[in-house]
């Protein structure tokens, strides 16, 4: 069988994926003009997604591609930014199959629909293994007059929020891992929880709305309490636990049928939900337009001044941090 | 073994790295602002970089790197930009070690140094093979009033040159592949040869030399010919190949000693020279300013309409086309 070339899947797959008007001239040229929309900055995030790491060997591509755009969207939204334009650098195992870049395709088609954005360009080559490697440069800008919540400029007395609900997606790949656990789920709840695995819902809506209140700010992709150990770590300062997250009716269903899925929830990652600190006076603003927008912000906690100890307190007694070492927290690849 | 965890490595191999005063401001945040310098515009160049692929499992992590950043600056270069900044994804095997570690940042650091660079921002993650893989973002810049020579706009009757000398890079390889040819050479020779695969030389001086006077451009990565071929298909036209590419002394020697090698000059890929083509009044000023900042380019042949039949017509019969498919005439992954 002759395998098309490189240029071949560049004009078959990825040409069309591409569209003109945004400093972009040729397709398939070394390199593409970026340009920040007027009076905007540019802010750029690279993400890249493994096989066996991030997604399982028989997940379909056009899940893989779509969660590779997902998860960086995500990061933008963090920062305040809108997603417009993205680079792709594909590392294909041998035996991919015309009908697996068909999906990854319709992937990539989707969500460029979904979130606005335009294919500019990339490369494609073999992987030495056998998984697919899927690297997203993803461009978004935020106005130039803003001040970009970062991880670092968190302030004590901040309140701490979290965006939707946690957990979802851990527990999710915990019934991929452990299927047993689906025996004590009917097969809607399941399909629930598959599902908030394989495809990440990034809180775009919320983005002007981070960039208007948020002091710091970060996206939850590998589990709470590690990212909220980063911002703090980053912001030099400690966090006081005053709520248990929140959680889905469905994840409440999976905790009383699996207790031990407690520990999932917040060091399981995966959520692409928005964690964020706000000043305690602008705290009833962010909630309403976060209404306004219709999607659910929750406060969990409070900025402190860090005494040089463990970072994170517990104050309501739902977190059970003294047993967990750091490293324990959080998803880890390492 | 307790091995570092991703933050670890960050602030370890990474973080040192960045520069301030960029645009950035936390490194180790989710995202990164890139600005282009006053009244310019910014290039993006994405490459990726494979063990088994672009480089042999035994070669050392620094070159790996320094590869990695050269194959993305070459690009820039080919359209007149200039790089100053990158981001980086890193799929570390599971066998890395800490001494690899340490060379890849070392060869990073030194090509922040000789090409300009900071690095903003990135990830890292667990491959799901045993290989290393690294992905570039390069960033660049060109004045806005500048015209970028993409593929698509040589013109017919242009002159076509490469700059420096053609398949050095893939006598390399073929020495890497088929040792006992280097029997045939002093170890002297062989030894240049080696060198010249592992480490690209991007023509950086010759980059606002190619923004002033190309019309059409793109480096060589995948092989003369097939190279030429791309250009001439994006332009929607032709080539006549009036004279052989320029060749290194040592390229005479391995010529002398193996005509075999012959092919692989024109078809072998990984030179990170410059094809450009220049109207025919332009040329000699093309040619007097590479002068100036000691690069060679040599005129290898013009630009014609093409007539529907083969892009290249071997006008000095040295290329020996008639006998080689499309395909068989480049680097192909796939």
């Amino acid at each position: 069988m002759v395998r098309p070339s490189e240029d071949e899947l560049i004009a078959r797959w990825c040409a069309p994926l591409a569209s003109t008007g945004i400093g972009h001239r040729d397709f398939g040229d070394d390199c593409c003009s970026v340009d920040a929309p007027e009076n905007c900055r540019l802010l750029v995030n690279v993400d890249t997604i493994v096989e066996g790491i991030h997604y399982f060997p028989e997940d379909p591509w056009d899940l893989v591609a779509r969660k590779a755009i997902r998860t960086n969207v995500s990061d933008l939204v963090s920062k305040g930014a809108e997603q417009f334009a993205y680079m792709c650098s594909l590392c294909l195992p041998r035996d991919w199959t015309e009908e697996s870049m068909d999906l990854l395709a319709a992937g990539l088609s989707a969500d460029n629909l979904e979130f606005g954005l335009s294919l500019l360009g990339g490369d494609i080559t073999m992987a030495s293994g056998n998984g697919l490697v899927v690297s997203i440069t993803m461009f978004g800008s935020v106005p130039i007059s803003a001040t970009v919540p970062s991880r670092n400029r968190a302030k004590p007395n901040d309140l701490i929020y979290v965006s939707g609900v946690i957990g979802d997606s851990a527990i999710g790949l915990h019934l991929r891992r452990h299927f047993p656990l689906s025996n004590k789920l009917d097969s809607t709840t399941t399909k629930y929880f598959l599902e908030r695995y394989l495809l990440p819902r990034p809180r775009t809506r919320l983005s002007p709305i981070v960039l208007k209140y948020a002091n710091a700010s970060m996206d939850i992709s590998d589990g709470f309490l590690v990212d909220l150990t980063r911002l703090c770590r980053s912001s030099n300062l400690g966090a006081q636990l005053e709520k248990p997250v929140p959680v889905s009716k469905e994840a409440e269903i999976a905790l009383n049928a699996c207790p031990e899925l407690k520990r999932d929830i917040v060091a399981g990652g995966d959520d692409y939900e928005i964690l964020l600190t706000v000043s305690e006076d602008k705290a009833e603003d962010l909630e309403r337009e976060a209404r306004s927008v219709e999607v659910s912000v929750t406060r969990v906690g409070r900025i402190v001044e860090w005494s040089g100890s463990e970072r994170l307190l517990d104050l309501c007694g739902e977190y059970d941090l003294s047993s967990r070492s750091q490293s324990g927290m959080g998803f880890q690849h390492f």
